[in-house]
This record gives C-alpha cells, sequence and structure tokens, in this order.
C-alpha cells in the first residue's frame, strides 16, 4: 500500500523465485512487504512462501502481522464438487502466495462475457510473505444430521470432534465451527483478504461463509528470530512458545505422528487448529492497577519476566516465596497454563489482535483471536482450557464468544491437491 | 511488529524529533514503521506527525494505511467535565503521535494503587506516522431532546445538521452520527488502535463508544507523493482527489473560509467531515464480466484510465461516441461524480477498505468506509450523493449501512486544547 513500494502483481507471472527455509527468511526479510518491492527493483528474489511442501506453510512460518481467517460450511453432497473445490483452491493459493492472481486470466485480461478470475484489489502490491493454509472440521466427515456424505466418515480422526463448551463460555453459534477453514496471514492485510475473498468466490455455490475474522497484530512468536509482541493488555504473549527451530518439540506437540490414529493415516504430518475468539473486557482491566495487572498475568509488563525475576526467557520459579504466598500467585496465568504442572504439555500459538467494531455497553469490541496449532485437542488443549477456565485470575477480564477445531493435513506436493490422501488414499 | 523492527516508546520519551512538511514526508518515509527503528538506531529523526499546528493532522497528511476510527456520545451535561475531557485528550494525542505514552507515568511506572496512564500494547512500537483528528457531532450542540447542555447551541454552525437519508440507505443508528469523533490513522493498526483504545479510556464516564471502525487499505491519496490504491471492486480509487498540493483547491473546497458562516467563527479553517459505511456487495459484482465493470465505474480496470483512453490522470471525454451512446456510459461512476457535473464541487476523500467478519446471506462484510473532508456539507456532498443515490450505476452493488457528519475545528496550537475557541472565544 505503501506509495513508492509497489510491483505489480500481473509482473510478476512466474516470476516469484520463492524463499523456503523459514528461519532463514525471518532474518532475511523482517521488514516483510517493505523489502520485497527493493529486492524486485533490483532483481534480487521476492519475498514469499511457497505454498507446496511437506507441510502447510503458515503454522511453524514466523508470524506474518496480519490475519484473515475464514471458516466455510459446505453446501453440496457432491463428493467430486469438493474435491474440484480442493483442487481450484490448490491452484489459486500456490498461484497468490507468489504475488500473482487468484488465476492464470488475471483480474483485467478477461475476454467476453466471462468474470475476471482475479478481483484485482492486490493487483499492485507484492506477495507481502501471504501463506494460506486449510483445515477440515468435524462437520466435513459427517454433517448435521450425521450422513456421510462425502465417504470420507470412517476416516474422521478420533480427536476431530467438536469441542467441548468450558466453563465460562458464552459461545455464538455465528462464531464457532466449520466445515473448512482457511488462514491467510500476511503482512497486508489487503494481500490476506484478497486472498480470503477470492478463495470465498472460488467456492461459490459449493461452500458458504459461516464465519470471518481478521486480526491486526500477531500475539505470538514462531521463530526464534522474532521477538515476542504485545496483547491488549498491554502484555507480551507468547514467550514461552513452541517455536519453529525446535524439531524436537514440534515432533512431541505440534505434528501428528505416523502412527497417532491408525483410521487417519492421511493426518499424519499434519496438525490441529485450534481457534477461541477471546473477548477482553479491556475497559475493566485497564482500571486495575499495575500490581494487580502484573499479578493476573505473573510477569512484569514491562519486558515480560516472570514476577520471580530475570528476563523474559527466564523460567519461572513458581516456589519462591512473596510476603503472601508465592511471589507468582497460584492462580497467575503463566503459573496455570505452565507447562510443569500440565504434564509437560506445550502448544504453538499463532494469535492476533482484533477490534470489531464497539460492544453494547460502551466501549470497544476487542480482544485476542487465538489460534494454535497442536498434536491432540485430547492432550494439548482441553485439558489446558479446563485448568485455565477454572483457575486462571485471568478468567474475570475474558469472554469466549467463539471457538473451532479443524484437522489441518500435511503440505501439498506439486501436482497435488490439499487434503488429497484423505480422499484418494 | 517486524522482530527486529522496535524501539521503545518508553525511550522516545522527548526525543521524537516530527518531521511536518507533510510532503517530503511522504517520499521519505514511504517505508513508514519499518524505516523508523533505522533512523532511530542511526540517530536520524523518528518519522512522526506533531499533533499542534494551524490544521488538524489526518487530513491532507499523506494517508496512512490504516485506520481507527471511533463516534462517541457525551454522557455528562456539565460543560467544565467536558472541557477537561478536550484538554486531556489533547495532551494524550499530543504525547501519542510522537510514539510516547498517552500519560506521563506510562504503562510499567504505576505506583500504588493507581492504574497505569496507559495500556501498554503499543509500548515496543514506533511512532508510525500516528494523526489523531477530532471531529464535533450535532450532538454536541443540541442534544436529542434539544437541550443547550454545554451553552454553545447558538455556535453551531448551520451547516452542521444531521444528515438526511438518501434514495436507498439501509442506515442503522448503532453506525450512524455522533456527538464527537476521533479518527487515528497509522501504518501500524496496533497504533491506531492503541489511540483510540486510550482516548476512549480517558473519556470513561464523560463519553461512550457510539460506533467503530476500522480500516485496513486507504482507498485514497492525498498527495501527488502517493500512488493511487485499489479499493474492493478491484479498482483504483481516489483519482481525481484534492491532494495536499493544492493549496488553492484546499481552500476552495475544504477548508472553512474565514466568512463563511458568521456564528461559527471558531470553524474558520477547520473542515466538515463526512462518514458513510459503504457495503460493497462484492459476491455479486464478482460474478459480472470485467467490460461490464469497467463501464459502471467508466475506467479501466488495469490502468484506471478513463474509457474514453489515455492514462490514469487523463481527464476523461464524457464526449466521446461508443458503439451505443458515449465510450463513458452516462451512467458510469466517474461522470455521475465529476465536477463538470457537479457545479465544479471537489472533495478531499481519505476512505478505507474494510471486512468486518460475515454477512448472513454466505459472504463478507466488506466495502469501503468512506470518509471526506469538505468545506460546506450542503454544496460538497448532499447534492454529489443526491446524484450519485439516483443515477450512478454502482449503486447496485452498494449498501450504505452508515453515516455521520461532524465539524473539524482548525489546529491546536502549544497550550491550547482541540476546540479552545468554540468554548472560550
Amino acid at each position: 500500500m505503501s506509495g513508492s513500494s509497489r510491483v505489480s502483481r500481473r509482473g510478476l507471472l512466474g516470476g516469484g523465485l520463492s524463499v523456503g527455509a523459514a528461519a532463514g527468511v525471518a532474518g532475511a526479510f523482517a521488514a516483510g512487504r517493505l523489502s520485497a518491492p527493493d529486492t524486485v527493483k533490483s532483481g534480487a528474489p521476492v519475498a514469499s512462501y511457497p505454498f507446496h511442501g511437506a507441510r502447510q506453510s503458515g503454522i511453524v512460518t514466523p508470524a506474518q502481522d496480519r490475519l484473515h481467517f475464514v471458516a466455510l460450511d459446505v453446501t453440496t453432497d457432491d463428493r467430486d464438487q469438493l474435491v474440484a473445490l480442493l483442487k481450484a483452491w490448490t491452484d489459486a493459493a500456490a498461484r497468490m502466495t507468489t504475488g500473482r492472481s487468484a488465476g492464470p486470466v488475471g483480474a483485467v485480461d478477461g475476454a467476453g462475457n466471462a468474470p475476471p478470475d482475479d478481483t484485482g484489489e492486490a493487483l499492485d502490491l507484492p506477495p507481502s510473505r501471504l501463506t494460506i493454509t486449510f483445515g477440515f472440521g468435524p462437520g466435513l466427515f459427517t454433517d448435521a444430521d450425521g450422513n456421510d456424505r462425502f465417504g470420507i466418515a470412517e476416516r474422521r480422526p478420533d480427536a476431530l470432534e467438536r469441542l467441548p463448551r468450558f466453563s465460562g463460555d458464552v459461545l455464538e453459534p455465528a462464531r464457532s465451527d466449520g466445515d473448512l477453514c482457511i488462514q491467510a496471514c500476511a503482512d497486508d492485510p489487503q494481500v490476506a483478504v484478497h486472498a480470503i475473498r477470492n478463495l470465498v468466490r472460488i467456492g461459490f455455490g459449493t461452500t458458504t461463509v459461516r464465519w470471518s475474522q481478521l486480526g491486526f497484530g500477531r500475539t505470538s512468536t514462531t521463530s526464534t528470530s522474532q521477538s515476542t509482541p504485545r496483547n491488549l493488555f498491554g502484555f507480551k504473549d507468547g514467550t514461552a512458545n513452541v517455536k519453529a527451530e525446535e524439531a524436537a518439540a514440534l515432533d512431541t506437540h505440534v505434528w501428528v505422528g505416523a502412527d497417532d490414529d491408525p483410521r487417519a493415516a492421511w493426518l499424519a504430518g499434519g496438525s490441529y487448529l485450534v481457534t477461541r475468539r477471546i473477548n477482553m473486557t479491556i475497559e475493566v482491566w485497564d482500571r486495575q492497577s499495575l500490581e494487580a495487572q502484573e499479578q493476573f498475568v505473573g510477569r512484569t509488563k514491562g519486558t515480560g519476566a516472570p514476577l520471580s525475576g530475570g528476563e523474559e526467557f527466564t523460567d519461572p520459579d513458581f516456589a519462591m516465596a512473596g510476603s503472601a504466598g508465592p511471589i507468582i500467585p497460584v492462580d497467575a496465568h503463566v503459573r496455570v497454563v505452565h507447562p510443569e504442572v500440565n504434564e509437560g504439555v506445550r502448544i504453538l500459538r499463532r494469535g492476533y489482535n482484533f477490534v470489531d467494531g464497539s460492544n453494547d455497553v460502551g466501549g470497544l469490541d476487542a480482544g485476542l483471536f487465538f489460534i494454535a496449532y497442536l498434536r491432540d485437542p485430547r492432550t494439548h488443549f482441553i485439558p489446558l482450557q479446563r485448568a485455565m477456565s477454572s483457575s486462571d485470575a485471568l478468567m474475570e477480564y475474558l469472554r469466549f464468544t467463539g471457538q473451532a477445531l479443524f484437522a489441518v493435513p500435511p503440505g501439498t506436493g506439486e501436482g497435488e491437491y490439499v487434503g488429497q490422501a484423505l480422499f484418494e488414499a
């Protein structure tokens, strides 16, 4: 969007040399979309991530700053039509992540009475490190009436069930669940919106939008090359996240193992995606003292160090005594969700801050759109959320207004379509 | 938000050397927030705009990429309390536009039981070219019951009346009007959100949020140093905008003249701000052929040139014949709103694209949040909107869901508060 930093998506046709090594990209292209035009002008590669690969991008990829997430319901019972959509989505995603239009004709080369095969609003924008990640919800396997409409019910992973309602949840059906999901992350929100909008357009007649969420500030760090951002409580968030560089931890906590679920071999190497729309009652939070806020979180607001001392990445000392009980209170967020008290469980968070207009009490409809990737929701999410719902001091300032669970297939090889192993194995 | 490009807002205390010449800034700092840390590291000035000046910033300032706009209602009848709020807002706005916290104590230096005077989520972010612009709605002068609660009713400008409903409008009261407005624009949405959130926080007990709108892609160009961005129809938008460099046109079309309204001398040098929330029925639009889309707009989708030929900035030739009638159709948008058929009227647009989740027909709740600054809504907006509502071919793809009008006072001098001349002249 910056005035002088444009490169035509049409001009990029076939020319987007992508950079695959995630950690390296994060360092070299920390400036994101703004660095890309410079490198284009000098003939060097564009900052983009390839769609094809062993894993889907957008999971351990260094978290981009902007999000557009959509959950869709499938409106057909025709398996061929669904597969055709997945193929079309794969083609379009592979194109758009390299900065090209959604289809080969583009936005301005239409002929005759056919609509353009791209909507055009990203025509002048660079790839902006766009990633597009697809997931399959429980409803894809068995619809609301229990029908196996696509002949894949027997391949539904055991863990892929609608999430339970947790204590204190005020979930809205219109912000929850979905048969399919698409996560688009980019450095430029217009690029993320363009991607989702064109995929939704391609799905017209096969899918409808169930809900959609924009996020403007990432609240997690997925690579050690990134520094930790802040959520709308004003605190650093995601300090203890599983990061791209921790291969063993990823295998233990994020990727579905080859033997995890015999009836869902297609999901091996993939992951599960949990979303929770977390409204923060920021007006009430803002009237708490700094000391109280830090007690709720268990970390200092300035540096993010645990209240037991040190720096941001120092391990918290839960045994250290304070003037009244432990210096990190027993209900502090950092303690309640810490692996030490949750059987060693860690997750990969990829959340975003959001503001969605105003609420009905004269404040902002704001909070955190929680996204986590994890190996199994039964071990890596449900117990953690139950612990949080029952004893986290932060709960007083949170309202959970939406949630969803999706199975995220592994990456898509060249010539394949996303989820192919589910439909054709 | 990018990992390696942070500079502490605490460290900037008093150190933010701002750059005032708008056009120069656009060129030098087109890279926005990402360039700022580099220049900080090398000791050069931070890219920021001063709050104080003869005009409010955020009008002819080169349009930043992200918006958070809020409309508020005043809940007190106490004039002193309102004036105290305007003073507190002025102080906080002057601080935040230079990258400092909203109050002198900051987010992490609180003492005792007082809440922090900044919410903290922008602690690590640069100024990001933040501008904060204040406006006064009709309800500030006379409330819904006709009361002159603040003793300023006789100074209400004649032109500051609730906008009429236009043909085809489906206005939602919860997205319309307001006693006060604040427009925050920045290169980083987290910085814009932080500004609005802290000003809303300061107003607690005096104001409530009536509505709030985020925008992610500017749809206008306010300086010749910027290139023209695209709206969600995929077309370049704002080509014919009044620009910062056109001093005479600004005086004619944007700034309120000294003699425009004898009872509102306080507004001389200010402007009027119109907002219209324009939902686009993008799913229907996307099924139109390229040719049809270009006929509706009257320009080509690729370059933005008028259908009568030339380049983006070539004047349209409305007389040129096509195979069936004029080559630019009589109901093409570019013709209906062109100064040539609207008594020479031009406006300064400063709109943003938005996506606010999903709508109730399985699509995206998306469109354009129209913002315009103009000298008098009676000559510069209402006739133009009537022309558009009655004969613009684009109307078929638009739904107007909110609108508001505000008087925007001129700039605030050092030691003054915003709107001071209204309350103390």
